[in-house]
């Protein structure tokens, strides 16, 4: 009996839709694709050229692949700004979802998106947190869970990637969202999962500087930033996010217990390789983050491919996604205003006055 | 235009067929897997269960396989007893093959397949040293050949497996040739590709324990050995190859130049934790080789069905096989006799009443 | 021609006395420990046994060492509380100092004392920051010196102690100005030194849990906390201290320039042993401030005593000192009324209602 | 009551005699330095500068510093020619002796020494094996005592100087007795620490090249070796010595046991500081032994002189130091001839015709 397949349409061929699309169509046993849409007339033609001979149908219309026959699930790897109404076009159609992080940098859109979702719960609506699909991140939420580190009490996490002469992350900063939302919020959804996924925050503080990208600050945007989340229930998550590594992608982070710490990347290292020289002992570093997470990416195709065809529940919840891009839009607030945000325990905002 | 894919035979099921078949089923994607050949009726129900949903037709006979419709190349992953004769035969067919190291344990077997296999230029007959594939080992490469560490004058390389409780190797020494031929194999591939494939050994020295598994001893075979080839080019390298390793697998190599030194994998680690506890730090190993080399073994999937589509040079020659085979017996010669081994400027045997 | 030694007495021969005068004592070639106080019959029965074999007169009162014939300098060790007192006197008698930091927890003693200091400017008067004396940290400065990060813009620098169940934290905690006083002192004075001491605090946000020791809630003080200080000059540091680590002293700082990234104690060790064993690879860690910084306090001895008798410069002044003490008060204030404080550029506080 | 010092004289004050006499004078609180010797006018004008003003008497007369009133033990850090002779003449007057490795590069010279000590055991005489006394080594021999590794069955020990280009090296070699004498013999010391100091040879081989040091051939020497020591306990020491290192000086040591590993030195480091840039990051490494082992040899300084005060056994045998030297003589020996040496189980060498 020859296996069934998930067909899956790619929406967007940029940089994040082409690793998708190699992804689900060499490294996804249980997928096929199908069908993929981009609104770029140079994506099409790279489309032709690498999709179609392996029977891919490219549209440039994304509401036309919708109506692919036989589709059952979209990847959504477009720009930010139409993620939201492209995963809700969808879920009308009836199909399953994996839409790149974030659904959206308006919370409010993210809360419709996921509110939408519940509707129909036989679908798979993922928001797609590579982190969660990383090994060593998943090592660590499994020494969490074995109590090898006691009562997780402190995350540190940082998003820094290495500095990128081009200009482009200071247009990029346009409507990012800014650097907590857009970068950070890996950091917060790693936070959500090691610290409880209903921790709720209590004050939130952040600081940044444009240190390399004067520009950046027409946006309200800063390409160095910390940031603070104290939450109700004792414990403490500190966050920085930069532009401007020397070195290459660096992305870390610790969780430090009552009884123990873990800790992610410390190290940075792109291969098994050390250079001995007269200046000393050199490693390289993985320039950007598919160095890094490239492996957590297939695994994210394949995991949501067998949730789909096999009526899984996901690995990660949507409500958890929107939370994320919550924290992440105050930590973003406290950063450009200068002022620390409290909330309530059950995570009402509470202004000044009343502090 | 429809891509043409490389018709593809895997003959054995076992351990490494496994990994390979996976790989050019699943990783490869100009490759196509159409055949698989195993005599074990447990492997061909495997087989039933995962290769026959994806079109793969099973064979409990080789001869059988071979005359599969359409097939263009073998991947040979069977007991190295029968490697030499699968790929003799593969060739008579005008089949490429990839077969598994080693050729055969016998020396002259190696070399009677490497003659064949220049009989038909047009095939690509590979054997799978499958460090040759991987990134680090590519990198310290490239950094020698860049100059980087000066002239390349000592080689320190060693294969280590952690230790399996299970008597496996005592039986499996019986016909692998000893732990020179089977283990250091890769090590002096290594140093011939990054010493100079024309390296010509002068003498050999090599000694060996058994720490662990006396039993080792009815058939000649160490569980720990080390070894000495000295070049006739100014060169030496040495080597250790344990099955004993408490932590892991443990494969490194330092490649020591007049200007410089590479490493590669001084720090084995699995994955990119560490835990902090009252003890110390501590970081785990991998537990065999897959996890240090699973994806060297799908770049080879990938270049050897590049260089059969495209008609490109393969990256190793199959006289390199050969020779690491033939110095690999040397070694194992020189710790079973307990002898020192001489050779002239072209490589011939000087017998001790000649010293 | 004999060689002239500095006669120096030690006040204190508590934990941190006793490793002082060992040094001045056995390591410090060019000084002679000639007297030493302690209110404590325990710490002066110590003294008997170890000093007064060297040649060592024993005090139980402060005034009446000060007035030992020749002394030249005193070393105070004693608790905190009295630091400023012992400091001020000595000025008085025309005596050198090497006070252990802080001077005061209270920033206007502190600054009551630099202002006595600049009275007598033949006189050396230095506050003992010890990380100033380690090589790796002056390493770093010269590194930075020499342009290699270019900008140095963010500092993250952590003072992390080994979890000490004896509850003497919570005693100390009555009297230590806090964990950022007393604990994250060494990281602000590294900040001053690595990013320019004339920085400028603009904002400074604080959060701190109590996660193994609840009593200190009393004290208003924490077992963890973080705080961000942004300073005018577009630069940020923040800190990270903790008593709670399970595996040992952890002090690590990154300097982070617009070019370049320097880290110290990013991988914690002991020693140069690795133990490899069934659960992976293990390193040890140094269980105290003592096995990170010993050689550091040696340095100490040795500069302060030949700035004494050479009449050199402190490498390090005493109104550093003092802003250090004042940016952790600081931080403490952010920290127990969870409110963000602001500053003008030069320095001064700015209500919220200005804001 | 003062403290009773043990009152040393100085034979050396050259590069290592200068350490010795820095250690026992500044750094060991029990001894005093009251005397010492050098042949040499430029060392004799350094000492008029930097030991005269420490009450040190020079001497240009080796016989003459003996008759130095009250003098305790002698401290030999002259040239190795000249090891054995000042260490009988020092046993003869009743003078505790550390000497610097080794006592002579003739092992029956060697014997004699030991000979003689043995006729006054009330003398503490020491070869100084400086790695004996570094707490690294210390503790890979406390972890094999508790059994953590179980039995330890191959040792991996390298000594690798950094390149010194002044040709140095070249003119030490005709009398160094070369490198498997003059480096390996720290490595052999350790390996019989750590597996058993009645371990027998069973066999020895050895290679070596001049890589960068042609001039070596001449006095027979390399500027590489390696050599192999199986024992007929079953167990095997693996060496490789170096003078070509670019980065610096590594000296590594593997011990590795039937459940269990440990190393030291896996990663050599200057300090604590890495350097992160756009080629990766990078660590130094000490430039030499004394960046390494500066630290043990102020052990050994103290250790020997509280064996001398207290009458305690020295910690490590002088029957041992001949025996590293054997050892080690028989690894230059497989070097330069090119011929594996074997023994009996009792240690004594079989001919070749034996064989």
């Amino acid at each position: 009996m020859p296996i069934q397949k998930l067909k899956v349409g790619m929406a967007g061929l940029g940089r994040i839709g082409k690793v998708h699309v190699h992804n689900f169509l060499h490294q996804t046993p249980r997928a096929e694709v199908v069908a993929a849409f981009s609104p770029d007339p140079a994506e099409i033609t790279w489309g032709r050229q690498h999709l179609e001979p392996y029977g891919v149908t490219l549209y440039d219309n994304y509401d036309k692949m919708l109506e692919h026959p036989g589709l059952q699930a979209v990847v959504i790897g477009t720009a930010t700004s139409v993620h939201a109404e492209e995963t809700m076009k969808a879920i009308d159609r009836d199909l399953h979802v994996l839409c790149e992080k974030p659904l959206s940098i308006d919370v409010e859109v993210c809360r419709a998106v996921a509110q939408k979702a519940k509707t129909k719960p036989h679908l798979k609506v993922m928001c797609g947190f590579s982190r969660r699909f990383d090994d060593s991140y998943r090592e660590v939420y499994d020494k969490i869970s074995q109590g090898m580190i006691g009562r997780p009490s402190i995350v540190r996490s940082q998003t820094c990637d290495k500095y990128d002469p081009s200009g482009f992350y200071v247009a990029y900063a346009a409507w990012s969202g800014g650097v907590f939302v857009d970068m950070s919020v890996h950091d917060i959804d790693l936070t959500l999962w090691f610290m409880g996924e209903d921790s709720v925050p209590k004050s939130i503080s952040a600081h940044g500087i444009t240190a390399v990208q004067p520009e950046l600050k027409k946006y309200n945007d800063y390409d160095n930033a910390v940031g603070i989340v104290e939450f109700h229930n004792g414990k403490i998550a500190y966050y920085y996010c930069s532009r401007m590594m020397p070195h290459g992608q660096e992305d870390t982070t610790e969780v430090i217990g009552t009884e123990g710490k873990l800790s992610v990347n410390i190290n940075p290292q792109r291969n098994f390789v050390n250079y001995y020289h007269n200046g000393g002992i050199t490693r390289e570093v993985p320039a950007n983050f598919h160095g890094r997470f490239g492996g957590a990416f297939v695994n994210e195709a394949n995991e949501f491919t067998a949730c789909c065809l096999d009526n899984k529940p996901l690995p990660l919840k949507l409500s958890n996604a929107v939370k994320a891009v919550e924290i992440g839009a105050y930590l973003q607030e406290a950063l450009v205003t200068g002022k620390q945000i409290h909330f309530d325990e059950i995570g009402r905002r509470i202004e000044k006055a009343q502090l």
